[in-house]
């Protein structure tokens, strides 16, 4: 926020535990994302996904546990085989059953969970934190008897009791996991609850953090956000943020935040133009829409439409954008067909159908514009219409003298702010034609 | 988080300046949401519009300025004049011309803006800091002198010099605006950066904070929750986000964020069972659909697949849901039709079907279920056929001989967990009968 500091979203000197230019994903669109009402993924387009993936730079892909179905099992193994260079992992309960089959199918790492909570160490698995670590150290020992990655989770980490979290993520640190696992279940944890939790954390284990945010709250990217700051190193992600409920945090709201903080690491190390493409495939599959305010691939997330908004976009466009469009494949629009548009988006519009207006004359043409807009919503053929028919008035010979009074007037007009019929004195005020 | 807390998502006692249980809401929706690029609302609209956000009991509704348009002042004339319960507000450049038509539009309040980073005061208006203090402290004194609120805002907040904004500020809480305003116009800020602008901002002026936020980095609802613990009072909102680009923090997700964190406040104050119509109200207006994980109101809100969730979520909804759907007036939903699902939810599916069938065999028939889910996407039908004619099948007299044994070994199986296909000896497995 000073001169000193050039770029004020990076990490400060003082957040020497943040990984937010340091960070990896771990995409679970073919796990999280399969517990998703809509979904449904075939072998094949559950290779077509991981490739996807894989290609985009994701640096894990996490799929469904082997135990949850034969074809899991199946489609786990086959993916194995691709030889992406994303690691595979897979997902399963802290119980011996399910890690016997996981370290089976070929996968690079498994993910244990197991939930801490109240909640649901009451009405799901109904065992004691005692039972827990002793289950962990079995299934983590045994894992990492066979050579691959293990990571250990809680389940519902925000609604555990503190003391016990710690406890069982000394032991499975002490044990030698790759990493530790936050998980907020429910989607009920805030972002300083969020840095308080990690950093704590970061403090008792030596391993990684990984975390697991759901969005019921709206704020699974603000919390992986937050989480990295505080010193968390791995962030799972879906694709649309496609999971249980309204989901996780999404890979491409993600990298909308990232690239803010450290635009050249996530530059470098993710193919961002190729967001658009992973979220169409995604979304075709599991038959939903892009949502219409979704970060970065949003019909409208480029979009400017207030005349103060389009003529500061027209000089400069970081007035008005964090995100380079362009960074993503994408390209910014002005909206200039409304009735809060303002002179500069037409000009801009005058100059792209080639035509040749004054200034004065653009701030006419923009006068009828509006007040047509006042009317009904307009759409970028009316304003064309408007503009073409405007520039043949003005320069068809037998209408020009007609008009030169009016021209004079408004060369005077000396209101360098993007000009409103109201702020038009009434008699410069053109009669509308329509 | 600890037992001597009861509501681990409440305010801390250390939080004294938090305001996460005394906030106001102003709704931008015909402001910010008429930015949006398919926003096109007539007057009837406007007004149903109005008298919804009204009812559902929002502080203040800030419209369009009235010098935008014609149709815009006239608008914002016979809001004015509807009588609601929320004060309106209507928003303005930091200009005479602006305040002048404002103040005689019947208007409770007038919010000011103008951009102070170094961005917009290059590219947009041109002015320097001393010409903004002194435009901010005429217009003020104007405005106050005819009785009605004021709020002096910056634009572009987070991307200011920190002493000019403070300087401003102070500037305006001297003169007796009621409110000032911090604004991510281009949806940069991060929730820990906003906790510290707020928090600094708190020990400089005595009048009460607004915070508005872009969502284009998707951390509007946090940057908003954050604020209200850093000591803002007042957040803007939209319906479902409407605004420029991808839109502001939307009012349903920031409701469902608040009643986390004050259930109570929350609850007594707004009508939250009528956001799910609010949201289509503007959504059909503005011809959109409700994101499919909107929260809330999206369709799978509160729809649970895997079969572990579904089962704790039988035995007690808090396990997996931090919102209750009721308080909605919404319904949780289990969804079982699928491979990922378990026993306990198919045997709810029995219930509700009012057929009779032991523990052994609903994890026998949920078997079958799954290896057809593994095959294809199913639907409630297929379920339900797959279901009834196994039911058949162990209830009619000839069959049932020949199932007997399975049963017994079915009942020495002690897998409390969720049975899923490989945990099931191949030998115990029921033949697909499809």
């Amino acid at each position: 926020m000073t001169a000193a500091n050039p770029n004020p979203y990076a990490a400060k000197p003082g957040d020497y535990l943040s990984n937010v230019s340091n960070f990896q994903l771990i995409d679970s669109t073919l796990r999280e994302g399969e517990q998703f009402a809509n979904s449904f993924f075939d072998t094949e387009k559950k290779i077509e996904i991981a490739r996807a993936l894989d290609d985009f730079g994701v640096d894990y892909i996490e799929l469904t546990s082997p135990v949850a179905s034969e074809q899991s099992k199946k489609d786990c193994e086959a993916i194995c085989k691709l030889g992406l260079k994303a690691k595979i992992l897979t997902h399963i309960r802290c119980h011996m059953d399910d890690a016997r089959v996981a370290v089976e199918t070929g996968v690079d790492g498994v993910d244990v969970v197991i939930g801490t909570s109240k909640f649901l160490r009451q009405y799901s698995h109904g065992k004691d934190m005692n039972y827990i670590a002793k289950s962990a150290v079995e299934v983590i020992e045994f894992v990492k008897s066979k050579g691959i990655e293990i990571r250990f989770s809680s389940e519902d980490s925000f609604r555990s009791d503190l003391v016990d979290l710690l406890n069982i993520y000394k032991t499975v640190d002490k044990i030698g996991v790759n990493r530790v696992g936050i998980a907020d279940t429910v989607g009920c944890a805030n972002p300083r609850q969020v840095y308080e939790l990690v950093r704590t954390l970061k403090s008792v284990v030596s391993c990684d953090i990984e975390c697991h945010f759901h969005n019921d709250t709206g704020c699974a990217i603000a919390n992986a956000y937050t989480a990295l700051e505080g010193g968390a190193r791995l962030i799972d992600v879906s694709v649309l943020g496609i999971g249980e409920r309204n989901g996780i945090t999404p890979l491409g709201g993600l990298m909308a935040r990232m690239i803010v903080a450290a635009p050249e690491y996530v530059k470098s190390k993710y193919k961002l133009h190729k967001i658009r493409d992973i979220e169409n495939l995604v979304a075709d599959a599991v038959e939903v829409n892009i949502p219409f305010n979704n970060p970065i691939t949003g019909f409208c997330a480029f979009t400017h439409k207030a005349g103060i908004h389009a003529k500061a976009i027209l000089a400069n466009p970081s007035t008005y954008e964090i995100l380079d469009p362009h960074d993503f494949g994408m390209k910014r629009y002005i909206h200039f067909a409304n009735r809060l548009t303002g002179w500069n988006a037409i000009k801009a519009r005058v100059d792209q159908l080639n035509l040749n207006l004054t200034d004065p004359q653009i701030k006419e043409v923009t006068a009828k514009i509006k007040k047509l807009g006042d009317v009904r919503a307009l759409n970028i053929d009316d304003v064309d219409s408007i503009i073409k028919n405007f520039h043949t008035e003005v320069t068809t010979p037998q209408l020009q003298s007609a008009r030169k009074n009016k021209q004079e007037d408004n060369d005077n007009d000396n209101d360098k702010d993007v000009p409103s019929l109201a702020s038009v004195p009434a008699a410069k005020r053109a009669k509308p034609t329509v």
